[in-house]
């Protein structure tokens, strides 16, 4: 409890199902108040992850600290800085968060935008994929998407998403001014209820006929693509 | 000996130490006509490859079917397509290649040029990373990177390779005319060899202090700068 209060970045919280009512109901509110991931496991299953000393619950550690989008946004205004943020909605593979991570980092993103659920884990795996960009860059992670494109929005931040729909090629779309970027994942994109908020739309050219960029290659193209205006 | 005469596509020849030695003496002048590559191994390794049925060699088919470089050329301005080549030098992890086949084949990239020796391999995993971006597009495996710039340059196509050491972002450099590309690996970049053959150099513009982009991710920036100068 002192942990999770105290702030402390934590991945996940594996309660033990059928615990102590009261124990449960002052976890299950902590996590929800801190935005942690909690879910209800069997004791064996906490037993296999650290032996009969875990007193019904386990926290994983996180790797990075997670920092809050409410405290950047004034942060990078403040230090006269144009905003560029990346949210990534469903992009699950982590070696491609990895390599997003490291564009970003090598772009100027100021902040990686996540949701609390579904997103991929922020692993050795994935730092490693980053050549150690994860450890640079801030990292959000936010208990909901759209609540956070809503505060980037009420902030003047523009927010634009990649879709294969879109008829706009990326290099006509201004992303000079402060933007916020939304990636979806390869197979589905972004996701509906997130792509109703979006500012805009683009298009990334392609002239073949495979289906589409890797979703790390998208966006460094869409990075690039940000630094090529804001340079020249 | 008649499928190497016939042109097929052999990735790899593994050829018995010691055997009969104008046996030897043919395998060995037929692979260096062809640009097949060709290995001494021990009786053994031919056993564990296929049993004891094997007469000392062994050869890999390839997946992919390889083009000649000479043949291609003519062929793209017959069709009056403006050349685009991706050359790579030293780029040996398959996943990269793969994703770096997708963005070439999405680019409009009309061939992928790689060096017999020390390229990445092209089995299932190039393919299925490259989205079957490989089964698409033209691949050379060619005995030398410098004669194929050189033939390449004949042919009025310039050849311009990314350097950390250049000073001229990629957004000033003019690919609108005939243009091959040329990719070095992460660690090591372009080879010295190579490098010295350049027509031009540039740079991908970077703001954070991550080492550098993925080379997948170098490649798609690359390839889409040459598509948003030809088509904006």
């Amino acid at each position: 409890m002192e942990l999770i209060q105290s702030g402390g970045s934590i991945d996940k919280i594996f309660l033990q199902k059928g615990i102590n009512k009261d124990f449960e109901t002052e976890i299950r509110q902590a996590c929800r108040t801190y935005g942690i991931p909690m879910q209800y496991v069997p004791k064996e299953k906490l037993n296999r992850l650290c032996g009969q000393n875990h007193q019904g619950v386990v926290g994983y550690i996180s790797l990075v600290e997670y920092k809050k989008l409410e405290d950047i946004i004034p942060f990078i205004y403040e230090q006269s800085s144009v905003p560029l943020f990346l949210l990534l909605d469903g992009i699950t593979d982590v070696r491609n968060f990895g390599a997003i991570a490291r564009s970003a980092e090598l772009c100027g993103v100021q902040a990686i935008i996540i949701p609390q659920k579904g997103g991929a884990a922020i692993n050795e795996d994935a730092i490693k994929t980053s050549a150690g960009a994860l450890t640079k860059i801030n990292v959000c992670r936010e208990t909901s998407l759209r609540k956070s494109i809503e505060q980037l929005k009420l902030n003047g931040i523009k927010v634009v998403g990649a879709s294969l729909e879109a008829t706009q090629p990326i290099y006509d779309l201004d992303m000079q001014m402060p933007t916020a970027i939304v990636l979806g994942s390869e197979g589905k994109g972004i996701s509906r209820d997130v792509s109703k908020l979006l500012d805009d739309q683009f298009l990334i050219p392609q002239v073949g006929t495979t289906n589409s960029f890797n979703v790390s290659v998208a966006a460094g193209i869409t990075l690039y693509e940000v630094l090529r205006q804001r340079q020249s």
